[in-house]
């Protein structure tokens, strides 16, 4: 790779989508998220840009939008084939530059700043090979590819040698596994029917919905009322029967024995797993939450807030999980999830992808059919939720209940100029509209 | 207490110090600290005022300001009688804030942010009752205390109940222990003669220096290379002697098995402990480590980058650390240290404060001479580094190797105008004099 793209300038925009006054997202501990993004353009000296974005809830997007600042002067003047000869070495220095990193180490904040370029990193790459990102690394030698990954803290689960010997393990039926993602995609499934702030009619409707285009597996929100949960619950196995798979998802919400309290009441709905029972970083919590539960056939999830692959590493060490929902933008792109994908094959953690928000489900089809081409081989289910798909420029299509195969070049992380216009923050038209309206002026400042 | 100030405004300052000029603070992964603080004044109704910190290591404080300016609007128009009768449910708001907290939850940036803001509480607090704040929370009752706390995530090893119980239990000699704070003072341990970019001759005169001003234990920087790791403590250990105390620090360096390896090739130097072998996050990996370096009677410590009680907890649960390192401003401010002296406690565990940076000796000896009279009653060492000092209006002061007992109301954080001033980044004197000799302009606009 000679004559490659080089990084020429950085655009970094807070674009913030107004999902609160529709109570979409609505949980036991996040009441009024507004789904926004910082999103990231990589210019270089070509036609070829690369375009990547972290998720927040809204407020705190403006973090976000100064920690990828504070690295621009990192990432400025990479060529691609510096990037793509010796990723895992570039990422450690973003991961690790010598001040930044006291606000870290690679957790929060800062960590969740460098996952926008880094994703960008990776678009632009998938862009100049002219292959959508999944096809890319799937495709990608195993040697190449772990020298993308930076395995700083955790050689004593998984070393280089060990993840291309993973790699190579798979490779016999992988052709299949391509094809067939082509053909039928990858099983989604949907958490649209169950938002805390849903009323009964129109939980109903969203089951329906869901059931007619194909889906075969739900997840509801619980946590803050056990008599509401009970209520919501019957509501949804009515709608969808007994037969179809149904978790729930408590956002965090719980101490470790209300959670295995409040689960055991629950019992009567037969659910698949219990998401999020408490604090994202109580590796031990979850591994006594798992015990208590497993009697009752309950798995325990967890993943949207784990913060890096060493919290990851000893939630397989430690047996706290039955299944890995990784991130695409919680920790530093691509590259850390990748190693979180291959430290989970090892232990035989099935991973499923959490989604929704904003071009996660975009991103995450990428990941876990890369996941089931090139390193599990085991089909599982990624989150859907059919939201703000209409402001990427090739949104994921989700038919009979599958992510259908991205078949353009990148990570599907672009987003179409007229929605960067509209929904910046605090600038652009949607929002000044908005903050004409409300008294509050003082949110104009907020952002700025 | 009621007519109590009632908080008007909060000013938030970005300060820096050149730190990085003199090799102040190199360790083996911060290479060119410049020791920094993002600054909160809480100003009232009244003429008093609270003054907080979080501190950095330079470049990301312009994050942290900026996380504290989103919590703005839940301070604004709190009195301190609101305060202090709810600091728990108060704390937890400002943790949990339902947009912002995606960012954490309750780590990294956005938490150090909520620290400065709730260390200014405290600090008004204590001025109000005419109180140094070490005093003021030893004299309070244990369960107006506990009402303080937020206790969300840890009620599996700590309940507010087992927690006054623990408070009670050492109120019998705690007059005792007040007095002998306010006569001797609390041991403290120098770092000053050990960082890693200091030469030969200059290590030798800080040791003489240290142990003429009555040091008894000593630490030094490990990690980068072992020949000089080697060499450095052979220079210590032949200045101070093998009857005083030796540990030292790795800043997080070494993966596992790296970090036991290296441990035992310094085995000649009898060293008490090692802080920071490996990740802050790796609370299964620090056990390993323990284990095997137990029979060497090498203890292993870390806490300075423990991002909160849920992680400490672990820590205590797993069996990971033999000594605890709390931190100042890490976590979100004295109510979570506080959680965490009590959990070691529980558990047995010695805290051994982190100091050092900007303002952290002036606000750990509030902590642990605090802990001495209240929760622990033991004695341990709580570290001093000869820093920066000069810019406090009430500087630490530490006779015959003891920190001295403060006597002013207040947490000791308030900061000379002059100094304020001098030091803000960019615009301060003190930085616009090396701007404009750097030919690095852009520098200027990082913090803006």
């Amino acid at each position: 790779m000679t004559n490659t793209p080089i990084i020429t300038a950085m655009d970094i925009l807070d674009v913030r989508f107004p999902t609160s006054e529709g109570l979409h997202g609505s949980d036991a501990v996040h009441p009024d998220p507004d789904y926004s993004c910082v999103y990231v353009v990589l210019h270089t000296n070509t036609k070829l840009k690369g375009n990547g974005l972290a998720f927040t809830l809204g407020r705190g997007n403006q973090i976000i939008k100064l920690g990828v600042e504070a690295l621009r002067d990192l990432v400025i003047g990479l060529s691609l084939e510096n990037i793509s000869n010796d990723f895992g070495k570039i990422w450690h220095t973003l991961a690790s530059e010598g001040q930044l990193r006291w606000l870290g180490p690679e957790k929060g904040a800062v960590h969740m700043s460098m996952a926008a370029i880094v994703n960008a990193m990776w678009d632009l790459w998938s862009k100049y090979e002219k292959k959508p990102l999944w096809l890319l690394l799937t495709e990608m030698e195993p040697e190449r590819l772990v020298k993308c990954l930076d395995f700083t803290w955790v050689t004593d689960v998984l070393t280089p040698q060990e993840a291309i010997i993973l790699l190579k393990k798979n490779t016999k039926d992988k052709d299949n596994r391509i094809k067939q993602m082509q053909k039928t995609g990858y099983p989604g499934y949907t958490t649209s029917a169950g938002w805390l702030g849903y009323s009964e009619d129109f939980m109903r409707t969203q089951c329906r919905k869901a059931i007619s285009a194909g889906f075969n597996m739900f997840k509801a929100k619980v946590g803050s009322d056990l008599g509401d949960d009970i209520r919501r619950l019957r509501i949804i196995r009515e709608e969808i029967g007994y037969d179809r798979i149904l978790g729930v998802d408590a956002n965090q919400k719980w101490d470790i024995q209300k959670a295995i309290d409040w689960m055991k009441a629950l019992q009567e709905f037969k659910l698949e797993f219990i998401e999020e029972p408490t604090s994202p970083d109580d590796i031990l919590g979850h591994a006594t939450i798992r015990k208590a539960l497993a009697p009752l056939g309950i798995k325990v999830a967890t993943g949207e807030c784990c913060a890096n692959r060493v919290m990851w590493k000893q939630l397989f060490q430690a047996e706290s999980i039955d299944i890995a929902q990784i991130d695409a933008t919680r920790m530093g792109g691509v590259n850390e999830v990748i190693l979180v994908m291959l430290m989970a094959a090892k232990f035989g953690i099935p991973v499923c992808p959490h989604a929704g928000g904003v071009g996660l489900c975009e991103m995450v089809q990428h990941l876990i059919m890369f996941d089931y081409c090139a390193i599990s081989g085991k089909l599982n289910f990624s989150e859907y939720v059919d939201h703000l798909h209409e402001h990427f420029t090739e949104p994921c299509v989700v038919k009979n209940g599958h992510y259908t195969a991205p078949t353009n070049p990148g990570y599907s992380s672009t987003m179409h100029q007229t929605s960067l216009h509209n929904y910046q923050y605090p600038h652009g038209p949607e929002w000044q509209k908005r903050l004409q309206k409300s008294k509050k002026r003082k949110i104009i400042l907020d952002g700025e």
